[in-house]
């Protein structure tokens, strides 16, 4: 199947690089700016994962960000990451304001060791920056057979139920779960009805928006992006009211900023700052490591879990729709494909990685 | 302040009972049934903090389905619960089909009891029942001032993102997290856009259903709180389609269903039983406890979140708004007003509840 969760279009505004090349160039740039091999290499498997997996978004669409924060002092390339509470379950980690990528990776390493060895390892991050996309991390713990759990709070983008403006991050909630048939379960969704990626697009494509994504300054919908990412606020899932269920969506927010920064000791809600600076951003995550095996034995785990899909995927189908899908699918599929046929990379992006790449004196790979 | 969450209407529909009066008549009725008193005490707890807290859906109003569980051989009123795997920090408990209060009770205070020793504790259940509201077992860790985490998978009600028909449960989640001052933290929210109990008051009320919380047998959408329950289907939060993220509120309910039933070991899905028999219901359940001093000191964590609560409130109001809410406060101011002034149970409930009276044989203590 050649599924594609988001094809290009139109087809002019793109090219297709591959892979490798990729990630050997987003590696490059933060090797040049100082930041270690090992993590570099991090970075670019965050960035690149989300390209591959159609979420353009959290993608090398963000680069300039991070390289701006590397350079303005607000992000370090050599961060001092330190354990400063730990258990043989739990830890408490400081950041050192490192890039979100390479402290969420140890991070969640650390709960994998921790769960491997005492089948639960729950750690909390604080003084990191933007980590990419939550799904990342509670993936790695598929490589060990085990359900994964990530979370962040971030700047805030969304208007909690009964607010004008910005108060409360986008907070995503990641899980992801082994299976016997690929591909593996991964629910990472923001708390938000659309990330502000979304809003983003849509600016780009100078199409409208929805109405009912977001509110304007004054707190009425509005279709137009521009409006919802500057004075106005993206809203949580379930709405602006309580009727169709906006209160659980800012819950769900709530509940991620309290497992995440309220416990973690981070920057709450929107004390949290921005990547590119001025100062630390110091946002919270808050990383799970579950080992089934404390459980039931993992094979038999990985078969009920195929039983569930079979199960949802069974129902009779819905006339409005062509397929139903479980989370992570089309994901997959995604990156199926651009793993085969190259990564559609917008030409503005292809630009903006130009121009990091002569900013800090690294060969641009592609001829544009 | 004297809010009512739910208040009562029209008031000639309704009795006022005290608080410790109902406590009592419903401790009677399970202790008759043969559950130990004890245990008894906790069923009552758990349905009398529901009417308190005004979620009339999941209190006394369900009693029929319990005592008919435990007369028809589904409910185990002295049931064997075994502790199947453990360690440290984690257990599997099977509840040999005993009530989903009891279980749930002594699995989430195992899981504090885990947190307390060792940071963390996990406890998951197998061969449960339907336990009531899903925030009674959260808030129980504030009593040692920890964060709760609970959620449980039940019976189908929920069409998921492109099916027909009732093919995944409610499956509530709910977090409760300590305050300096009152009210505590505490998110108990279905999945769906709406509890099923909504449908039953508003067909009891004879009202029509907004359109969009639920479909019909053929997907499209109805008012019709009696087709939602028969023959449709609620929808997940976020709604019909992945426009307004009704994959979200789907990937939330699998979810639960994973954390809660395919690594317990219960039924899953359309394989949940219903309480009332014939056989076993099989319900799984998820507890969590958090030992907050493994992160911070306790009064640290209290002033960060009463900071992030005050921040949230103090947001410009929305025009069509009267306040911001934080969620609990609602349910605790209720829950006040409801503890001086009685709590308004149903006429209907008052006579359900004289007819099981009478059928074990307890003394009904109001006069109708």
């Amino acid at each position: 199947m050649l599924y594609d969760k988001s094809p290009p279009s139109p087809p002019q505004d793109y090219y297709f690089v591959k892979y490798r090349d990729l990630m050997d160039f987003i590696e490059s740039i933060f090797v040049k700016l100082g930041v270690p091999k090992e993590d570099a290499h991090w970075v670019a498997d965050n960035l690149v994962m989300a390209d591959l997996r159609g979420i353009e978004s959290h993608g090398v669409a963000r680069l300039r960000r991070y390289v701006d924060g590397i350079v303005n002092g607000a992000v370090k390339a050599r961060p001092n990451i330190r354990i400063i509470r730990e258990s043989s379950v739990h830890a408490l980690i400081d950041g050192d304001s490192g890039l979100g990528q390479v402290v969420g990776r140890k991070a969640m390493e650390l709960a994998i060791k921790k769960a491997k060895d005492n089948f639960l390892g729950m750690v909390l991050v604080r003084m990191s920056n933007h980590f990419g996309i939550s799904g990342y991390y509670a993936m790695i713990a598929l490589e060990y057979d085990m359900i994964g759990i990530s979370m962040t709070n971030a700047r805030p983008l969304v208007a909690h139920t009964g607010a004008l403006g910005k108060w409360i991050g986008t907070n995503p909630i990641s899980l992801a779960a082994p299976t016997k048939n690929p591909p593996p379960f991964v629910l990472d969704m923001a708390t938000s009805i659309v990330p502000i990626g979304k809003m983003e697009i849509y600016s780009r494509k100078g199409k409208k928006a929805p109405m009912g994504w977001g509110i304007d300054s004054q707190g009425k919908y509005t279709d137009d992006p521009a409006v919802i990412r500057r004075e106005g606020a993206l809203l949580p899932l379930g709405g602006l009211k309580e009727l169709f269920g906006g209160h659980k969506g800012y819950g769900l927010a709530v509940l991620v900023e309290i497992l995440s920064a309220v416990l973690s000791g981070s920057a709450i809600l929107d004390d949290v700052g921005q990547t590119q600076g001025p100062g630390p951003s110091n946002v919270g995550h808050f990383f799970m490591a579950i080992n089934i095996e404390g459980f039931m034995p993992i094979e038999e785990f990985k078969e009920r879990m195929d039983l569930m899909i079979q199960k949802l995927k069974s129902a009779p189908l819905h006339p409005e729709f062509e397929k139903i899908w479980i989370h992570g699918e089309k994901s997959w599929l995604t990156a199926q494909k651009r793993l085969r046929e190259g990564i559609p990379i917008y030409k503005k992006t292809m630009q903006m990685m130009r121009e990091v790449a002569d900013q800090v004196g690294v060969r641009f790979p592609w001829q544009l």
